[in-house]
């Protein structure tokens, strides 16, 4: 049994690539192993911090996303990241084992900061987030964390602060951490460009109804000289085929419907009304689920408290550990 | 009635130049107003991390000090940094308001970089120390913050941090602190170079028995030049003169010498006599203090407990009111 950490900054409502890419993953870690959700707002605000409405707003959002998909309480501890204030102190201890120069060679953050493009604006809590998520990893003992490819560079600035830990501190409290690359390459936009992504409005949220989700499949980008039915077609950087691949129950029919389009005779029209077909036999059901659990927030609330104060309790154990380690354990008498 | 905030990182015995520049201050200060004096263990860690014995042998060392030079804990609110988790709570939503680029800016960091000589190696924790400086003045709504005139840059940094998050959740809940400028200059070191100092080696301990004072003083640095009792002997950057300006009671006995000794006539050895009688004369009674109070450590303990409890109670109705500011107060019904 591995200690699992997982998450996402509540920033906008999960969609079809989380649900790909990590949440089908987490409702089947669960069965077998500890497996902690967090909820990441602390890190949401390091690049949103004029309007931290959006990431409360979302908090919410986002549990009722976990448990549509699947996620059962539990099984899994569903906790807020803001609400642990050991998360912060671990943070401010590991400061001071990572130079401001291996910060500035993380290669994770030098992306997000020319893709955000911060320039001169950028937030110290921002730079500094790697040594915030390591304490978020090693305040539950995390074995194993499940990352796309572009954050492994951060699982390995764990990995180094953990090390330094231990070996400055003759100790072996915490626990380096190992990256479980998701087995599922990134689901692209409705618009064929990069991976579906919030901030580039090309998903379909999991909450999106029915006509949303017609109306998304309806203007999906696909190939641009496919113009008429008989025309041959391509299924490279196709996203409609893309998502076929990744939810369509029958494969073989999947793969005779793409030869057909290659060769010509299969419209666009036709190949996107079975994909509307087969993401709503995905998503009606978690909507379905999703709208039942909004009905009552007090639950909602409760897994959420329930779960933060386990979280508590576990990263409160890990920080009397490293202050211990440290010695700097005051009072303990 | 002003609230104040003031402290020291625990990395080595309080001495004269801390009495002269801050502890006297603090004793008359106690009086009026409400003096949070904080052992700011986290930042002393920032370039300790390696050597955190050091910063917890010199807590109890500190508070010996503070008590045995005046501090009343009954007027003073005494408490150690690390065990109020809101201060790094307070840095984590800092940080978000400040630039990396600002940081980088700010001369005081600048100025210790190079002291320091941490080239490459700058520890990500010394760098944005700013930010929580700026925590631990504002958790407790300090208005004055004593500092010596290399320090006013942390200060603008702390009215910036303040300005920015009341103007960005339209709140008034920080507020803004103002420098409060040590009337007394720097005391040289015993070496006459620079100021007296921990790191330098150069210092004078409240704590140094009557033999390692009168050893010090009779090793101080005088004029070089002034070899026999007859030759005349320069005042400036005499460190032995700087003493008597900063403690002798006579300070019209100390003119007088000044010009014997700048005339010719007045011998090393009779000048550094004098001295150690006026050092012995502040010192004795503050190092008595210091034994009997060594004696019962427990009351130390429960000082310290006293006044951290104190300000985490105070820390924590600040941070109550920066999360509602934010509207990140969660689950408050």
């Amino acid at each position: 049994m591995s200690i699992i950490l997982t998450g996402d900054r509540p920033t906008g409502p999960l969609h079809l690539g989380h649900y790909v890419g990590s949440l089908q993953q987490r409702v089947s870690l669960q069965q077998d192993h500890d497996q902690f959700i967090i909820i990441a707002d602390l890190q949401a605000l390091t690049d949103n911090a004029d309007n931290p409405q959006k990431v409360r707003a979302n908090i919410t959002e986002v549990t009722l996303d976990y448990l549509a998909a699947g996620i059962d309480p539990d099984k899994s501890t569903i906790f807020i990241q803001s609400l642990v204030p050991e998360l912060a102190e671990l943070t401010m201890y590991y400061l001071n084992l990572v130079t401001v120069a291996r910060l500035q060679r993380n290669p994770t953050v030098k992306d997000e900061i020319k893709q955000k493009g911060f320039g001169d604006s950028l937030p110290a809590g921002f730079f500094v987030y790697p040594v915030s998520q390591a304490a978020d990893i090693t305040a539950f003992k995390a074995d194993l964390v499940p990352v796309g490819d572009d954050q492994i560079p951060m699982i390995e600035q764990t990995v180094e602060i953990v090390r330094r830990f231990n070996r400055t501190y003759r100790a072996d409290v915490l626990v380096e951490p190992k990256a479980m690359l998701a087995d599922v390459s990134r689901l692209p936009g409705t618009d064929g460009s990069g991976k579906m992504s919030k901030s580039l409005g090309n998903f379909i949220a999991l909450k999106d109804s029915a006509d949303e989700v017609r109306a998304k499949v309806k203007g999906m980008y696909t190939d641009p000289n496919h113009l008429r039915v008989e025309d041959p077609g391509k299924i490279e950087g196709n996203p409609v085929f893309a998502y076929l691949d990744a939810f369509d129950p029958n494969q073989a029919e999947v793969a005779e419907l793409k030869e057909q389009y290659q060769a010509g005779g299969l419209g666009d029209v036709k190949i996107k009304e079975r994909l509307t077909n087969v993401l709503l036999a995905v998503l009606d059901p978690i909507r379905e689920r999703r709208e039942r659990l909004a009905q009552d927030m007090g639950t909602i609330e409760d897994i959420l408290q329930r779960g933060t104060r386990k979280a508590q309790t576990v990263a409160a154990q890990t920080l009397v550990e490293v202050r211990q380690a440290m010695q700097i354990d005051y009072f303990k008498n």
